[in-house]
């Protein structure tokens, strides 16, 4: 049977999501955890591998097992073996990391290929009276203050499918076109800027990249075209900021109905982009 | 001259507010850090003091000093003085507290006697899927839901002028009557429980068991009607849990106009309550 857990963390104490001898990483617990529960190995794929810093209120992750691991693995819980999984899970976990719920799903359901979007958010503090220590986990202090009106008159020019190889840590082979279906510039009822970006997929660096360009026209450097001048440019400027890690989280990842998931999964591996073959690596990497 | 400075903590790092020997105090930091910007010792009075693990984001104190000391310690930010003295701060404290700003005052203002009203607020994420490891620092994880409904029927019971002893740590010949401005049980769009609490001041550990009471009607253990049923009664009742220090955060504290601010100190420091003399101290225990 073929599992899907969704799960949220502070990327604060982690290397990063993928596996790394020695270092604390986000697989690495997570994977511990159910070899613990379920008295075997088991192996996660993941919708969004995030850098290190990087926070996800909605990773989702896929697994298989036997079912009979399952109902030994619950033991008591025996009712509710899904439910009793997420109990166990918990209680192994440290409190920086969370399993939100287990559901079975389709064979097909593939929670790298088979995503429709990954919805990100970038939090910044630019402002002293802002600045709250309660938040400074998940929240960038910015020192200068940023214009909201020109920062959201800069976002027109990025949404929409094109290749943002100038937004990109560049991978040998990976094309770097995506498609970019919101970017949003938003101050809310606290005063922290908070950047909400959708695109089915992302590649490295790319959200951190884009909110770095925003941040140089939030602060004047820069005039509200330049962003769109910079991807039109198709390479990387050294006056792009990559913003700080800490202010990225993975909210949300969404899915087709379920008789669509296999559809979905063999698109995404096909070709992508507009004039180069697509690996799936590129396709993975969080922004 | 008098200076007002506003403040934020994660209270997590603390030993609550007030200086003790050898422990890691927010005014231990706070008076370290302004004599070595200041050099010159200083001692600070706060509007309320909060316990061990309990937050601030809108918290309130005065201190004294000699015109001159500000000039010399403002350095080359002459022309701003108390934004150079902000800045100073900020940079000698550690990330878990945060100076807001530095405004000087009339003589006449007092952050603890002056005070018209302290607001608190008490979180809670009491569903599995709301778990947020994000705000794990100042929402506490409660395992069984709550029924909004009931505790917002609960609430009305209890605001006003009330001899609130049944909710307070008791201090010998403190008064315990106080006044209710507000109570306010609210589920945020995260599906987060927030406890508004506005009171002129609050008695030890008040906020946390009012809201102690509350979760029990909220867990249908009580009825709507207990909260205020123990208060009537008059007395602490062990069935009342006083709730985790962390969910706690002093939001704001208000004053009233300059020219009304030595008529309220002196108001403050005069016998409060039904039947009994108020002692200074017992209006200034965090909730």
């Amino acid at each position: 049977m073929r599992l899907r857990l969704d799960l949220a963390y502070d990327g604060g104490g982690f290397h990063g999501w993928a596996t790394q001898p020695s270092l604390r990483t986000v697989q690495g617990v997570l994977e511990g955890a159910l070899a613990t529960v379920l008295r075997a190995p088991v192996t996660v794929t993941c919708a969004g591998r995030t850098d290190t810093g990087v926070h996800a209120r909605g990773q989702v992750v896929h697994f298989d097992l036997a079912a009979g691991d399952l109902v030994g693995a619950a033991g008591r819980a025996g009712k509710d073996p899904l439910g009793g999984l997420v109990t166990r899970l918990n209680g192994l976990l440290d409190s920086d990391v969370h399993v939100d719920r287990v559901v079975e799903v389709p064979e097909d359901f593939d929670a790298r290929f088979g995503a429709l979007w990954r919805r990100y958010a970038y939090r910044l503090a630019d402002r002293p009276d802002v600045v709250d220590p309660l938040t400074r986990s998940h929240v960038v202090t910015w020192r200068r203050p940023l214009d909201d009106a020109a920062c959201q008159e800069a976002t027109s020019g990025l949404v929409g499918e094109h290749d943002f190889a100038a937004y990109c840590k560049r991978r040998e082979g990976a094309t770097t076109v995506r498609r970019l279906l919101d970017l949003r510039w938003t101050r809310t009822d606290r005063g922290v800027v908070e950047v909400g970006v959708r695109a089915d997929a992302f590649c490295h660096h790319m959200v951190r990249s884009l909110v770095g360009a925003l941040v140089a026209v939030g602060e004047g450097r820069r005039p509200s075209s330049w962003p769109a001048a910079v991807l039109a440019a198709g390479q990387r400027d050294p006056a792009v900021l990559v913003m700080p890690a800490h202010g990225l989280t993975l909210e949300e990842v969404a899915y087709p109905p379920d008789d669509q998931l296999a559809h979905r999964a063999r698109e995404t591996r096909t070709v992508r982009g507009l004039d180069k073959p697509d690996l799936p690596e590129s396709s993975l990497s969080d922004g």
